[in-house]
């Protein structure tokens, strides 16, 4: 059933592999990490973030960053994402034809100076040298510039949606050709979502990328459905729900990303992903990350009597 | 803040002691449901669901309604609701002036049969009996009709809302004062959930209660924020997320009554509640039932640092 209160179609982008995985001490082995991405493949999904370039001594977990985009590319439809938060990793990203790169941005000033030393307009910058490096190079990989903190910080508290605003427009201006916004710490709530994203809309139409969650108050899937009202048809999710705990062990990370099929599949929104065959490569990842702290409910309490995928999708 | 696409109030249910309880194999003492109803009420809440009035030997665990229902009459401003499944049932909640009587009828006649032993029609007939027999004791105990599996069931599978909505007018019309939709397996999803109520709030007006959603497929909070939306400002829910895991072992049950607090509160919609003092409330009922499955991420992850209560609200 479709809803006209509801976009016909949304992408589920799966960030497990960067978000995830960077919140994990143990390092996946890359032979797992291909099959996670080839068999999230094969279940439907067509985004897939795959790893930072990062140095590797900062994220050991995520080193094989390189091998990874190489293989994505090879997988048909597959658009592969890398996380660059410099001008030294955008470069790798062209140089690795990646489809689009993720620039960091903390519309908290205090976030900002803390995670990446520097303030949020010296990133904007940089995107302009990026925005510069990639049409030198000629490179086809596009720049989201992805605004977080966005729904306030854990040191700084209030961060002003004016503020988050002319950060998305300087992204803009600066070549950034897509922007999104994410609830770092998981501090937004579905009114927030709602008001924040319109306002957003309103600026950057269609290079308004994606919203990205976390559940960490229980407010993911809720917050997701409010952003899909107003227009916004592009959602990160991690696989087991794995990744960002900043408050406490055993406290919610990101969205979970079978979970939150489940309700756009159900609620008719397609998107072109098999549950079952999602489920599956599920069980296996929470196998290799037996100990970790998994989420999610579909997995456990199977679907609805009454439970069809969306319309017209095969695939 | 208060934001017009919400109501500037909404009522948090505590059913708790009742939904919650009897999904639960121990016996809680007396003193400790009396504490919990006293805490409850300390704590803000206005309208509690004390038991049900049911043979003793169905549910020991709610044995002890009566003396519950009279000690939540004593204390001020609270409503004190009790489930009733039959006439014999009403003549109790009557006995004991409860402010309301909740008669569950499930819209799914399999489920019906199975549960209740008698067709919806058949309930709604002793709907008809319960309002002949309050009328004629000069009672004010107000009579909610409680339409269950209204999004669906485990054993029928489809359950059509056409017919949901029928029952729904024939329960008003057999004498019921208020009606209530609920989603008793876990079912619905937000867009159900908006196109549902939509159509219950246009028969039913200000007689439409309340929504009832269980957790088991992570979309409580999302369904009642849908609910929200189109004008529903009525929800019942469970302390620590206690109760109802029809499918498995750990999946959620009722939605949490401390989360859905924090949801209302953080977007602007008063309940009335002190988030502090329930939280304190619930580790004490979390003590008590050691051991049983409980749910909630607010309790852990703690408040936004940007959190404020709704605004005008004093307990």
């Amino acid at each position: 059933m479709i809803h006209a209160f509801l976009p016909p179609r949304a992408v589920v982008r799966e960030v497990g592999l960067r978000d995830g995985l960077q919140s994990i001490a143990r390092v996946l082995p890359t032979e797992r990490k291909l099959e996670w991405i080839r068999d999230a493949h094969a279940a439907g999904q067509r985004e897939i973030e795959v790893g930072s370039f990062v140095p590797a001594h900062l994220l050991p977990q995520l080193a094989d960053t390189a091998e990874l985009l190489a293989f994505a590319k090879t997988l048909p439809g597959l658009f592969a994402s890398v996380l660059v938060p410099n001008l030294k990793g955008a470069e790798r990203a062209i140089a690795g034809e990646a489809d689009l790169m993720v620039v960091p941005l903390s519309a908290s000033h205090a976030h900002s100076l803390a995670n990446l030393r520097k303030t949020p307009d010296e990133v904007v910058a940089e995107v302009g040298r990026m925005r510069a490096a990639r049409d030198a190079a000629g490179s086809k990989t596009l720049i989201d510039g992805g605004v977080g903190t966005a729904f306030g910080c854990t040191l700084q508290g209030h961060v002003a949606p004016d503020e988050v605003l002319r950060l998305m427009q300087a992204l803009l201006d600066a070549g950034a050709d897509r922007v999104s916004l994410a609830d770092t710490v998981g501090y937004a709530d579905p009114a927030m979502v709602r008001s924040l994203f319109e306002r957003a809309l309103r600026i950057a139409g269609d290079r308004l990328w994606c919203g990205h969650f976390h559940d960490t108050r229980g407010l993911g899937l809720a917050n997701v459905y409010a952003a899909l009202e107003v227009g916004v048809t592009r959602f990160d999710a991690c696989l087991a729900g794995i990744g960002g705990c900043p408050h406490a062990p055993g406290a919610s990370g990101n969205v979970d990303t079978e979970d939150l099929v489940f309700m756009l599949e159900s609620m008719g929104v397609a998107t072109g992903v098999d549950l079952p065959k999602l489920l599956d490569l599920r069980r296996r990842v929470a196998g290799w990350l037996d100990g970790e702290t998994l989420q999610g409910t579909v997995w456990r309490a199977g679907f609805p009597k009454t439970f069809a995928p969306a319309e017209g999708v095969t695939v």
